[in-house]
C-alpha cells in the first residue's frame, strides 16, 4: 500500500498563523505535532510500502523538516516545482508506482482533523478491498448541516450499510436551499477529497478522461526504486495542464464507488471550526497557546495566544490570534473572510505578512 | 512657584500595558513621551524654581530616568516610603520650601492629558495671583458628561466668567441621577485634583485642620537649600496616618476658591477614555503601537498593537491590548473593569503579570 498526502495547500483562512512557507498543514492548530505529521501517524497502523508527501517548493523545506525523525517508513516529499491541482500529483504518484502497477494508493489532504485513528484505519482497509476490485473509492462524510462549502455525492437508492455505494452524481458545492435538501435526503454524502484506488485502475482512468496527463506522465521514466529525475518531473509539470482529479476522472468515471466515512472529520476549514474539533470551556471558549487565562464574561471566543497571559472581558463570538508579528481580531462569523485580509495584504505589497 | 507633580498612581485599568512598576502615568499612551514627562513639560513656559515629583519607592527608578534629561531645570524625586494619600505628600512639599515660605505651589496629577499647554499655562497664572491672596485655589472641569466616576465642586450662585470663585461644597462621587442634576444645573465642576496655593497657607490649614500630619511635617529639619534627611521622612511617613487632602483639608477650609478650566481636558481613567483625546479613523477606531492595519468592517475599536501589523474583520467596541507577555480583548464599555482583571491576577499569585 501506497500513502499519498497532499500537502501544498496555502491556507490563507488561517491567517496570521498560516503563511504562504508555514500552511495550515504545517501549524500545531491542536497543539503538539502538526496535522500533517498527525495525518501521517495516523496511516502507519496501516503499515504503507511507501508514503509519498506531495507539496511544492516554499514548503518542502519545512514538510522535509516536520518528517524527519518522525517514522522509521522512509517519507519521501515530492515538490512541485508548480501547482496544476491534483490530477497531475495523484497522476505522479501513480506513475512512480510503476513497479508494483497493482498496488492500492490511498489519497489524503495533510489538513483534515480525524481524531479516532482505529476506525480511521479500519475504513481506509475497507476501502483497500474496493480498490483491490479496479474501483475508484471515494470517502463520503454523512452531512450534519447544511454546508454551502463542500462538493456532495449522491449515492442512488439510499445508502443503509457499510458500503461501498456506487455514486451517482458528484455536486459541487450547492447553494443553501439545496444543500438543506441533500442533508434531508439521507442520499447525499460530502465529499471529503479522500480516494483509494490501484496505481494502475487510476492511470488508466487518467488515460481515458485526461489523455494529455497520461501521455505526459508516461514520458516519466520510473527507475526500479519507484524514483524519477527531477528534469523530468519538472518537465512534465511545465508543460501539463491544471486538472483536478474531481472534475477530471471522478465525475466521469464509471467506477467511482463510495465508502462512508464513520469517523468523526474536519477539514478544519477556517478559524471558526477549530471549536468543532477542540474542547472549549463551559462557556465555548477555546484558548490556546497561553500562558494562562483570566475570562470574565466571555463566551465562544477561540484565541491563539501567543504563548502570552490572555485576558478576556465582557466578550463573545471572537477569534483572536497573536503571532510574532501580527494581531487579529474578527467575529467568528466572518472567520472565513479572513483571507480577503491576505489578499488586501497582497495588494499592498506587504509580502512579509503573507 | 514650585510645581508638586503627584506621581505614585498604580493604574491598573491600563493593564496590561501599565504594570506596578510602569503605571499609566510612566507609559506612553498617547505615543511618544510619557504622560509623566508631558506633564513637566506643560509647566515649564511658567519657568519654576523647583519642580518636585512625589512618588513611591517601586516607580522611582524609573521615573528618575523618564525625567534625568527632559529640562534644565533640576527635577526632585521624592520616594514615598509607604502611601499615606494626598495629604501627607503634599504637606512634605509645602514643608520643603520652608525657605520661601510664600512661593506658590501647584500641585499636578502626573497622569492628565491637556494638549493646550498655552492655555493651561495661562489658567496657572491666574490661579497664582489667587493663591497669592492667601487662597486655597482649585481649578474646576465644566462637565460635558454625567460622569460618575468623579467628585464635584459646588460654586454657589453660578459661575459666570473666569473666576475665582468661592466653593460651597465638595459632593463625592454621585450617583447617575445626581450627576445628570449636576450637568444641568451649570453650578458643579468637577474636581480636577489640580491645586495652588502658598507653601505657608497649606501648612496653616494643615496645622487647622490635620495637626497631627502639621506636628509630624514640623519635625522634619529642613536645610537652607531645602531639602531633609531620608531618615527622617522615612520616619513621617510611618507614622503619619492617610488623609487626603480632599476630604483633610479642601472640604473644611473657608479659604477654597475655584478657577474654571476652559482647556481640554482628560484625566484618561481607562483605555476606553483614550478614544477621547487621539483622533480615530472616520469609524471611531484608534490604532496604536502598529506595524500597519487592515480593517474591514471595524468600528469604534481601540487597538494598542505591541508593534505588529493588526487586522480587525466584522468587530465593534472593543479594547485590544497586546504587551510581550499578555493580550487584552474587551469589551469598551467595560473597561473599567480590567482593574477586576489584575486583582483576580494577585489573587492567583500571578504577580509576574502585575
Amino acid at each position: 500500500m501506497i500513502i499519498v498526502i497532499l500537502a501544498g495547500g496555502s491556507g490563507t483562512r488561517f491567517w496570521p498563523l498560516s503563511r504562504i512557507r508555514h500552511p495550515k498543514q504545517l501549524m500545531s492548530v491542536l497543539g503538539g505535532k502538526s496535522m500533517l505529521q498527525r495525518t501521517v501517524e495516523r496511516v502507519l497502523p496501516l503499515r504503507p510500502e511507501r508514503i509519498m508527501v506531495i507539496t511544492n517548493c516554499l514548503q518542502a523545506g519545512e514538510t522535509a523538516d516536520q518528517l524527519a525523525s518522525l517514522t522509521e517508513v522512509p517519507v519521501e516529499v515530492l515538490a512541485e516545482p508548480v501547482g496544476r491541482n491534483t490530477a497531475p500529483a495523484v497522476g505522479l504518484a501513480a506513475r512512480l508506482a510503476a513497479a508494483t502497477p497493482e498496488t492500492v494508493m490511498a489519497v489524503l489532504p495533510a489538513d483534515h482533523v480525524i481524531p479516532d485513528v482505529e476506525n480511521f484505519c479500519a475504513i481506509l482497509r475497507r476501502g483497500v478491498e474496493a480498490a483491490r476490485d479496479g474501483k475508484l473509492v471515494t470517502l463520503g462524510i454523512a452531512p450534519t448541516r447544511p454546508e454551502t462549502g463542500y462538493g456532495y455525492l449522491e449515492v442512488a437508492g439510499g445508502s443503509a450499510g457499510a458500503g461501498p455505494f456506487p455514486v451517482s452524481r458528484f455536486v459541487e458545492k450547492p447553494d443553501r436551499e439545496r444543500a438543506e435538501q441533500f442533508l434531508a435526503s439521507g442520499n447525499y454524502y460530502w465529499n471529503s477529497g479522500m480516494f483509494l484506488w490501484r496505481a494502475d485502475t487510476i492511470l488508466a482512468e487518467l488515460q481515458r478522461h485526461l489523455p494529455a496527463v497520461h501521455r505526459g506522465l508516461m514520458a516519466i521514466e520510473v527507475s526500479a526504486d519507484g524514483t524519477a529525475s527531477g528534469g523530468q518531473i519538472d518537465d512534465f509539470y511545465r508543460t501539463v495542464q491544471p486538472e483536478s482529479i474531481d472534475y477530471g476522472v471522478m465525475e466521469r468515471s464509471e467506477r467511482v464507488v463510495m465508502i462512508p466515512a464513520s469517523f468523526t472529520w474536519s477539514d478544519v476549514g477556517s478559524w471558526n471550526a477549530l471549536p468543532e474539533v477542540l474542547e472549549g470551556d463551559a462557556n465555548g471558549n477555546v484558548i490556546i497557546n497561553a500562558a494562562g487565562e483570566v475570562l470574565a464574561d466571555a463566551s465562544e471566543c477561540l484565541v491563539y495566544g501567543g504563548g502570552k497571559m490572555v485576558a478576556l472581558l465582557g466578550v463573545s463570538d471572537l477569534v483572536v490570534v497573536e503571532t510574532p508579528d501580527a494581531l487579529l481580531v474578527c467575529s467568528r462569523d466572518r472567520a472565513q473572510e479572513v483571507r480577503g485580509i491576505v489578499g488586501e495584504l497582497q495588494r499592498r505589497g506587504l509580502g512579509e505578512y503573507l
